[in-house]
């Protein structure tokens, strides 16, 4: 999950105002195996104890963080940088969502180039004197009645989806893999079993709708996601009732 | 953006702690278009001052939110429930990452189910018996070195994938298309009729192991995708094997 340094992009915090966002943010990218981070001027000076204090797990982002007085400074280093926007700006720049955003960043990034992301002060966003110096814009797509996404959440969605795009294969269904599933003999045999018993309970009634019945019974065992675990305590179940009928 | 309010998931926050976090939780839904908020059993109480402060602009979420005292009354008109984890667990649950569950619960939306999303309490999570009554287990991939999302930040990612899904569901699974699926509370019915009879029968011996085997029988129930009609013969089977057990 973690990136090597020159893996990964830098993600740059522009004229940050509370240290709690600062913190927070910190958290954030480093949830997903970022470590970079990079500060602009941020308002209240630095170290920021706010930022420390929010941090928590993650101030070692902070400590190596790369602080500088302006964002030519923060940036000269980077080929491609994209800045992240809340609102349209009339500019004629390639606007992505952060998904391909961070796409174009990891693909970037394998061949070799260096890549920073822009995030603006929390009141106001980047001015459009930063977003002239980035290549691209980082726009959210955001309930537009509600467009209120705050400085933390905004690099928690692009870390995330820089995790999402740096990453091979994320394994869905992790926890399925490995369950043994019960086999069809399993299924035939469990369903024997309960036709057996409930024919002996007389479930199967009146006479002329027994048959369909049966079907229907047989078909939801066959249906069901069955394991043999699952096939196990339901043998269980049924030979324990049979038991309690037999001592009363 | 904005959902036809049958069109969206339930987000549900089980026994949430801090007022801060509800109202964290209800701008980071509405961000992304969502205002279907449920609250089960909040720790300090309903209203909560400080979640209506925190949620400034999606106030409305939480004026609107369903209260209740658990779980089973939060879900119980849902026919799909998915619960939120950080920890890995040793159920037999299909585990989606945010993207897949969000893609499976807009294609059930869009067959006209209900679906719910579970969020745990702040500290610990969800309990294994909160867990027990979901259909399926979503995990976000974090770094293994650092998962510490907190309840607003696992609400806002969920939210985001949420808003990335709908935008492209279409109904899958026509074949099973008109089939009525059994929602939350006919299967709690069910896992409580199974129980108490079981429990009658001294299925659940020995004792110091009874609890766990209660989970797994519940979790068996959850997991299955069980019709209103399998699970009217499921009673039916267990009445009547009841009924032949009292004439003997």
């Amino acid at each position: 999950m973690v990136q090597d340094k020159s893996k990964q992009p830098a993600f740059v915090l522009v004229r940050p105002q509370m240290g709690e966002n600062i913190g927070a943010a910190a958290r954030a990218m480093w949830n997903f195996g970022l470590d970079r981070m990079r500060v602009v001027a941020p308002r209240d000076g630095w170290p920021n104890e706010k930022a420390v204090a929010m941090s928590s797990g993650a101030g070692r982002l902070l400590d190596e963080a790369l602080l500088s007085d302006d964002l030519e400074g923060a940036v000269g280093d980077c080929t491609y940088v994209m800045a992240t926007t809340a609102r349209p700006r009339d500019m004629t720049k390639t606007v992505f969502t952060p998904e391909a955003a961070m796409a174009e960043a990891a693909s970037r990034i394998a061949d070799g180039q260096r890549v920073a992301i822009l995030f603006g002060p929390e009141r106001a966003g980047l001015e459009n004197e930063d977003i002239a110096q980035a290549n691209a814009i980082i726009s959210v797509p955001v309930n537009p009645e509600f467009p209120s996404l705050n400085l933390g959440q905004c690099v928690l969605l692009c870390s995330y989806e820089w995790m999402r795009a740096s990453a091979t294969a994320v394994p869905v269904q992790e926890a399925l893999a490995g369950t043994e599933w019960a086999n069809g003999e399993e299924i035939a045999h469990l369903a024997r079993h309960y036709e057996d018993r409930m024919e002996e309970a007389g479930f199967f009634f009146p006479e002329h709708k027994a048959a369909s019945m049966k079907i229907n019974l047989r078909n939801l065992w066959s249906r069901l996601p069955l394991t043999r675990a699952d096939v196990q305590m339901l043998h269980g179940m049924l030979r324990q009732i049979v038991r309690w009928k037999d001592k009363s």
